[in-house]
């Protein structure tokens, strides 16, 4: 398959015009970037000083240290560190924003409100906060005030949002191994500082501090920007919709939110719902918005906007022609987008103050002025749309239906249908008597390294056909959705008797009147903090450590250093991780050892790579089963 | 000079000594790594991804542009971002663990004393605390509020550090570009988000967000370390020692304090102090301390402890077989210690719980147990001692005479001789009158790309030639300490008239019966605040910016990416600030341009890459001679 671009039928009928437009794409530029530098995918290439850069030779005839004396294995390390220190920075920075929102929202400062007080409620009881007597905003804000206390802590207390939530076995392995994280931004500091020059150079410490920021990820970053979202913009409940590029419709305004927070979508959404007038003053029968990566996952879980694309194929939505603007926040914004926008009418709105792209407008985006950016952006789309070349424009006719809105509460919700009092008991039942083999979360990127949703689907396909139930979010849950595999049908064709036959009957009880899909679409990236919740749970019903449940997690097409620091965090979690590609670790032997098998008996979860998606598939089934059988379920 | 590894004789008569004893060390690997990467050294090379690593050719017929599209103004720009933040992160890490000393010791939590009251008082008026009626205690624990509310800042207010602090031109400067930090903390991890896949890709952007970082190290890494150790320990007063190998006495134990951070080496000194009688039990004459790198220069500056050598010399201060033991903290421990020492009887003592080495011998170390973690470390270098092998000792027979201890306090302490009631005066009336052309600071490393100590030599040789009063701190001052440029015949023999005349007036003045060296030697690497303070008072004094003053700075042999945001904190303070090692950015035309040229029109400073000491001296003479135009003084 790795002469394929691409198993996207719409990304593959797009590329040929994507060459005749004159508009390069990703899978241009990763062929003219061949061959990738070795030292560089080995880990064994440092540049943290001036001295630099060094290489490790890996075969054994040049150095086998840098200048300041590094190994491969410190050498290593240290990259690797740096690099999930990188994604919890993203996701604790995503997840301060939301605080700072909930803030000004529940100060009346701003014109957001908060939509779910049960949640808010939820999380304040988890606190211990006093719920009697309170407004909303009352409330919101003295939890606001526990978020902020993690930021302000000085001390050794750990981290709040992270001993209230996590698992009380996970958090005394956590304690004995010494990864408690403090304050969340002090161990980002401490990270940087761990890995500059002269610092660190024992690969079992500089593993361990990965693994502490893996925790920071994992609860001030996922966890609290779910928190907070949820609270502000409400849980995603069921939805159905559609994804893939067949969304765009030729005589709409396309206006395509792509990044990956809500806090400006959510506007964008309210407004072209209240601008279609004007749109359709200008010609058009209306406003479509639709997305692209997480920030369309978040607008989909919550208002059933419909998928565009995922990560790899972003530049193939402009050769569409026939989106007018595409509206860009934070992360895996390729800053090629530009330069694909120039062979077309579509104009790139950046609008964050740390995600400028020359040759974008940039409108900036303020909490304060969020109705008046989101109204803006709007009529430029409207405008944009006035300069369409028609002979440019073409839409593959390609989209599936899906079901998503998978947060935890809706899973409770629609077992509870089943089991009013234990919602959680039908789901665990039928684990425990094998109609469910086990759970596998899927999550994180396309890369480009790897056919497009191949990885993807092809592991979720054999694990479903398995009786694994799948969860899935980011940009693993559009291929999925892209696939075929997030609606009915695809329990019908895709499902083993056991998983189908178990999600027939919640279905049924739900009164969807069809299958729960094979694969339930808990949200973005962040929202891996659901399926953190969701195996929390199951857990403590099950009074067990998570690290013996019949659950894995798989980032078959990870690219981004965000999906380094979530991977961590599910192998601090207990879970095996599986890898798909992989990451810039095999230069040291050490380091490897340590992440796919070494720190296994104290941590519970481990890495584990395997680029075949069949093999990949039978490894996890291999661990699952393993699992059922330590804790006497049958296989 | 390329071809000779040092300059330093002491260095030079032990190298064949340490190939004989099989001491591989920086000079051998340093050769091992040749050719580096000429990608990594241009800063072309990308690795913040799994899709990467990606590298753009510089000469025209390979790719122009990484896989996600980023291109060499994007990618060098984000590299030297988050080379920076790393820089400022440790720092601000040595500067909030001075805080937490600082807020136990005030608490009584630990034995550590609160020394220097004065300054407290004077810190405490500089955010404009009451003073009168509180004990040292009640004031500690305000000005540790007061930093701590930095930390704990969730809005947009600048931090409290950097406006109590700096120039009001200055601020009004950062202020229009938007570079006012916040919270420091939430600066790197922005810092570390804006650099990961898909943020920011304008150079221009990026560039200002490093320009941030500096400021972020300035305030709340160099200046607030400063000022808590000031508190804690004493503001240095001047001192008499000795520096290089020749301070090393054979028949006494040698205990090396290496590192950064004096908490443990204040303590270190106290006991060695206490434990002289257990020495001479043991055979010794007694315990001699001595220092290495900026925990050197702290205990140095405070308590006159002897230099042994700085940065590139590290391990051939073990190479003397006369170390018992070298205790280390944080930054710039060469890795390859433990390797070199394992050669000798030498035990390598780690202490921190960020910096393990494989082969080394680890004693936590905590505020709350200093004394007893102090007492244990000198013990094992007593019993070290008793391990030495007498045929691989060889101690070098040179050293200098130094004067250092040159805090502001204690230079305006010497002019207040002079001029009591304006002791800025004197100094001020003789830059003006021309006697004293300008004023350079050197600081930062050595590297080894450059013959160890040459560019700091011979730069400082001609520019004091040329009547530039030059101050010094960390590898620079311990460069020029060893060179002979740290005492008064240093005057007589390097000063030019004009110069000499001055420093001869003040030191007589001072009843010092001799005149100041030419170069003053104020301090580590976070007391580049005192440097910071010294311009900022001289500005004020004549109420003109910063940037207009005959004032530069100079990092001759860089290395660490601290140097690198010490370097950029000073281009935000409007100098210009030579490099002379060339930094991994020339793979950007336009970085490279914004860096040296393109932003001083709008920030005053720029940087200045001269690999040549005396062209390098020039271009700075000749800077420092078009500033005094400008402000009408004669050159």
């Amino acid at each position: 398959m790795k002469s394929q671009k691409s198993i996207d039928p719409a990304v593959l009928e797009l590329l040929p015009k994507a060459a005749l437009d004159g508009a390069e794409t990703v899978w241009d530029r990763h062929e003219a970037q061949q061959p990738q530098c070795g030292f560089g995918s080995l880990g064994v290439c440092c540049r943290h000083c001036v001295q630099g850069p060094c290489r490790i030779d890996p075969f054994g005839t040049g150095p086998k240290k840098g200048i300041c004396g590094a190994n491969a294995d410190t050498i290593v390390a240290r990259n690797l560190l740096r690099q999930v220190a990188g994604g919890a920075a993203a996701h604790v920075d995503h997840a301060y924003e939301a605080v700072e929102a909930l803030e000004l929202a529940a100060n009346g400062e701003i014109n957001y409100t908060i939509t779910d007080e049960t949640k808010l409620q939820q999380i304040a009881r988890g606190f211990g906060l006093e719920i009697s007597g309170k407004s909303k905003a009352e409330l919101a804000l003295e939890v606001v005030e526990v978020a902020y206390a993690d930021l302000a802590n000085h001390g050794n207390k750990p981290v709040q949002w992270l001993m209230a939530n996590a698992p009380k076995e996970r958090i005394a392995v956590w304690k004995s191994l010494g990864i408690l994280p403090r304050n969340p931004d002090r161990e980002i500091r401490e990270a940087m500082h761990q890995t500059t020059m002269g610092m660190d150079a024992d690969p079992v410490n500089l593993v361990l501090a990965t693994a502490k920021q893996g925790l920071v990820d994992g609860y001030s970053g996922l966890k609290l920007a779910t928190d907070m979202q949820d609270i502000l913009f409400g849980t995603p409940t069921p939805v159905v919709t559609e994804a893939n590029l067949g969304v765009l419709k030729e005589d709409y305004v396309n206006l395509i939110v792509h990044g990956h927070v809500p806090l400006l979508s959510e506007k964008i959404v309210y407004w072209a719902g209240k601008l279609q007038e004007e749109a359709i003053l200008a010609g058009a029968k209306g406003i479509l918005v639709s997305g692209i990566c997480c920030t369309g996952n978040e607008v989909l879980m919550r208002k059933g906007i419909p998928l565009v694309t995922n990560f790899l194929a972003q530049e193939i939505a402009i050769v569409t022609g026939a989106v007018d603007t595409m509206i860009v926040d934070v992360q895996c914004i390729m800053p090629s987008l530009t330069q694909v926008a120039s062979c077309y009418h579509t104009e790139i709105v950046t609008t964050m103050p740390i995600v400028k792209l020359p040759g974008a407008t940039h409108v900036p985006f303020t909490l304060e002025s969020a109705d008046e950016t989101a109204q803006e952006i709007v009529r430029k789309a409207i405008t944009s749309y006035g300069r369409r070349d028609s002979k440019k424009i073409k839409i593959p006719n390609y989209k599936r239906k899906i079901m998503a809105g998978f947060s935890v509460e809706a899973i409770i919700g629609a077992l509870s249908a089943v089991d009013p009092d234990q919602p959680l008991k039908p789901l665990v039942d039928n684990i425990v008597n094998g109609n469910i083999l086990g759970v596998v979360a899927t999550v994180g990127c396309n890369n480009v390294k790897v056919t497009q949703d191949f990885m993807h689907v092809e592991l979720v396909k054999e694990l479903v056909k398995n009786n694994v139930l799948v969860v899935a979010t980011g940009c693993s849950a559009h291929a999925l959705a892209k696939a075929g595999l997030m609606n009915s049908e695809g329990t019908e064709t895709y499902a083993g008797e056991g998983l189908k036959a178990v999600l027939c009957a919640i279905g049924q009880a739900a009164g969807l009147g069809a299958p729960l899909p094979p694969v339930l679409h808990m949200g973005s990236c962040v929202d891996n903090s659901r399926i953190g919740d969701l195996v929390t749970a199951i857990a403590a019903y099950l009074n067990v450590d998570t690290s013996l449940l019949p659950v894995a997690a798989s980032a078959p097409e990870l690219q981004h250093e965000k999906a380094l620091s979530i991977g961590t965090w599910a192998v601090t979690m207990g879970l095996t991780t599986h890898l798909g590609v992989v990451p810039p670790v095999l230069g040291s032997k050490a380091v490897t050892e340590l992440l796919t098998n070494g720190l296994t008996d104290v941590i519970g979860g481990k890495f584990y790579v395997e680029t075949d998606p069949l093999k990949a598939a039978q490894g996890l089934l291999e661990d699952i089963r393993a699992k059922r059988k330590k804790l006497g379920l049958p296989n």
